[in-house]
């Protein structure tokens, strides 16, 4: 527990309705998506950002650890307080649309608004953020920007740090600074803005964040690609890319998670399908949109696929997603618990790395049903064990380690939406070498020198 | 001079043939585009990695002061040895294209391959490398990535940092890291290549470069909107952009700029011209041209424009932008030289911008033609004196000083292009506050601990 001379002190910077120490809050803040609980000593809602100013410069003074948090829906732990300390929710008063800027095509916000809250606000004024992780409908733009959030879009319109112009950000020691500008070009200075995106919480805590937004595209369609096997699929994908096909998004569903939706949700595909790619291409004209649609028909079927459907309207184009959007829960099947990591390679490695993912698995007698971001070479790759048995527990995470040693080999990463935090801080050491990890603990250094912000994270 | 010692034991790493400590070579080596000249106590060539790893090592074991250099071509003193020690030079071997990966579309090169030959490299194979900084030509992309240079293009396709996937870097200590994967999403570990990106050769130094390339455009014209006065051609630059124009280049040239071409060297241009904006439209179908085309006619017109001007044919073209290409050599008939600087603000304050700098030039008397690149914000202020008139020259710089805190007070930055280095050193206090310059020179520090890479460049 938190010391009482702790607690009043947050209590007289934020006031007594915007501390809580009781069982249930703490409870209601020890979880994540990981679903491994950490209880917090404290739950601490600043109103603004001088609070956050004031309880971070308290903390640092008496060593007080921090770990700030947005909804929580990180899938490796970066918002759980694995060491304790005050949990810092940004979601309780940090939630508000500050300015949407129609002439600069800016968003203002604060860390606690929900992506799809901004995405609808700027979208009724014909305007567009990208950026869609799949938990869109309840993850912060804080949490976003922490984690460099991704989505499906990713394949044509990048990632969440391809939109992030400012921040402002207070640091550990309750200093506030202003990162980036509400310009395109901005050459002045250390790039701060940039290794705050993806850092985690553990460098410091935003306070308000500056987004590009661009004009909505004004045509639409869906296309879904039916091929015979995986690699048929995966080579489809990097050379219909190669190609100067430049779709919205190119999801991938391999032949497990199609016969997963037949049996578990009985949905209708085509008998050959033995993988899939759905995505959406778009455009400011409609030939835009053909044009696209032709490279792609084109390279599927040069690349085996046996079929090539459009859909134009809202309810034929959401039946091509249908499928998609109901992969993840379908899987279950195959498992009572789904180890699932998001690696992500080259794209031209997609088709050998998903042959070494279905080896390693039947190595320990797994399957592996893979889905995801195809377009942008990144893969939910979901070992399914049966939750109860513990040692295919333990081989699953031998799977995963031999997963993530291969995906490194193939010049991959470890994580290419969800981050590192606490689930994947022991496989660091196989993507980066020594003074890589010298070089993340003297910047994490530079920023927090009494490690109160998110500590032991990242492999920290 | 450096120390016999010193010079032998670099001799002994890269070969007597690459350490010159001769008048001739210090002269060369002395200079940039800045034209201030320091002399390096030697010049030495790596051959390879392994070269620059030895030099750093050595060179920090021995306090050796070390400044990395591509073409010496930046305007902000950047490859200037300031504090003597070495230049490390980059063009002589690294300058190799390594490899250009059709399949996902991206080029590996070292850091002295100049721009412009990846450019020519990679269109030839229907790829498209965008950042085209004034330099393209002559300088690197090494210099590039350390300036984090943009150009022309920035209006539709971003700045050099929109390219970078990865680095290979050695750290001061010698130590050699990567930076960034092959992959569009990354987000393990701390994002070293974001904050390596315009640290202008302080923190490291760039031995392979990971650039992102995109399929060529198919279709493109040129277009010249013709306006009566500078408000009109600002005011028409953020609405058409927030109206949905997404062209690749919107250059402005002010009265001034224009009045120069026609006296100077007998350029025809509209005689109602009071400021133009000429630019290029791309797509890769013809419609996405017409579609530019027609927003940007509409909204030129809406905002004052006397005429809208259209070119296909290459020769036409050219000619649209031949006045452009000649702003800079022409504003010489306003004075001897030219204190130029590169201003960026939110594109909606472009107006009043503009308007802020032409007061300020009359306060002291000197005419300040400007041009460059308004679609993204970013504007060649040019403050023309007679460089042999001292009293002219200290009003210069107190009009800069103006300028630049205007431009902050906007929201702006010192610079969109060029960098801070030397020159622009002493308006760093404008640019920020105590904490955020306190936090550049614990980034430095935890990169360079014992300060022999570049040191007292960006105000540190």
């Amino acid at each position: 527990m938190l010391k009482d001379i702790h607690l009043e002190a947050l209590k007289s910077i934020v006031g007594n309705e915007n501390v809580y120490s009781d069982k249930a809050h703490l409870i209601a803040y020890s979880y994540d998506a990981t679903r491994t609980r950490y209880e917090p000593e404290a739950v601490v809602f600043p109103r603004d950002e001088n609070d956050i100013s004031a309880i971070l410069k308290y903390c640092n003074e008496h060593q007080v650890i921090i770990t700030p948090r947005g909804a929580g829906s990180g899938f490796t732990g970066g918002a759980l307080p694995a060491n304790g300390g005050i949990i810092l929710g940004m979601e309780k008063h940090m939630n508000r649309i500050l300015e949407i800027d129609m002439e600069n095509m800016v968003a203002v916000v604060q860390p606690g608004v929900i992506n799809k809250d901004l995405q609808r606000a700027v979208e009724e004024l014909g305007l567009f953020y990208p950026p869609d992780p799949a938990s869109e409908e309840y993850s912060t733009l804080g949490g976003n920007v922490s984690e460099n959030a991704g989505g499906m879009r990713a394949a044509k319109y990048g990632i969440t740090k391809d939109y992030v112009m400012a921040l402002r950000v207070v640091l550990p020691n309750g200093d506030i600074i202003r990162a980036g500008k509400r310009t395109i070009k901005d050459v002045a200075g250390y790039n701060i803005a940039g290794i705050l995106i993806a850092s985690e919480g553990t460098l410091g805590v935003l306070s308000e964040i500056t987004l590009k937004l661009l004009p909505k595209p004004k045509f639409a369609k869906s296309y879904m690609g039916v091929f015979p096997t995986v690699e048929d699929a995966m080579n489809a994908v990097f050379k219909s890319l190669a190609a100067g096909a430049n779709p919205v998004a190119m999801e991938f569903l391999d032949s497990l998670v199609v016969q997963a939706l037949k049996e578990k949700l009985g949905i209708e595909l085509p008998a050959d399908a033995g993988a899939l790619l759905i995505g959406d291409v778009d455009g400011n004209v409609a030939q835009e949109v053909e044009f696209q649609l032709e490279i792609l028909e084109q390279s599927f079927i040069a690349n085996g696929a046996t079929g090539f459907r459009i859909a134009d309207e809202k309810k034929d184009r959401d039946g091509l997603w249908y499928a998609r959007r109901n992969a993840s829960q379908s899987i279950t099947i195959f498992g009572s618990k789904k180890l699932n990591e998001d690696i992500s390679v080259p794209r031209s490695k997609l088709p050998v790395a998903l042959e070494k993912i279905y080896a390693i698995g039947a190595k320990y007698g797994f399957k592996v049903p893979c889905f995801g971001h195809a377009g942008d070479g990144n893969i939910h790759v979901n070992v399914m064990v049966d939750g109860k048995d513990a040692k295919q527990l333990i081989d699953g995470h031998h799977a995963i380690e031999e997963i993530f040693q291969m995906v490194v080999d193939l010049g991959g990463t470890l994580s290419g939406e969800h981050g590192i935090g606490l689930s994947k801080a022991q496989f660091m050491n196989i993507a980066f070498n020594e003074s890589e990890r010298a070089l993340f603990s003297a910047v994490k250094k530079a920023f927090d020198p009494n490690n109160i912000l998110n500590p032991n994270k990242m492999g920290l």
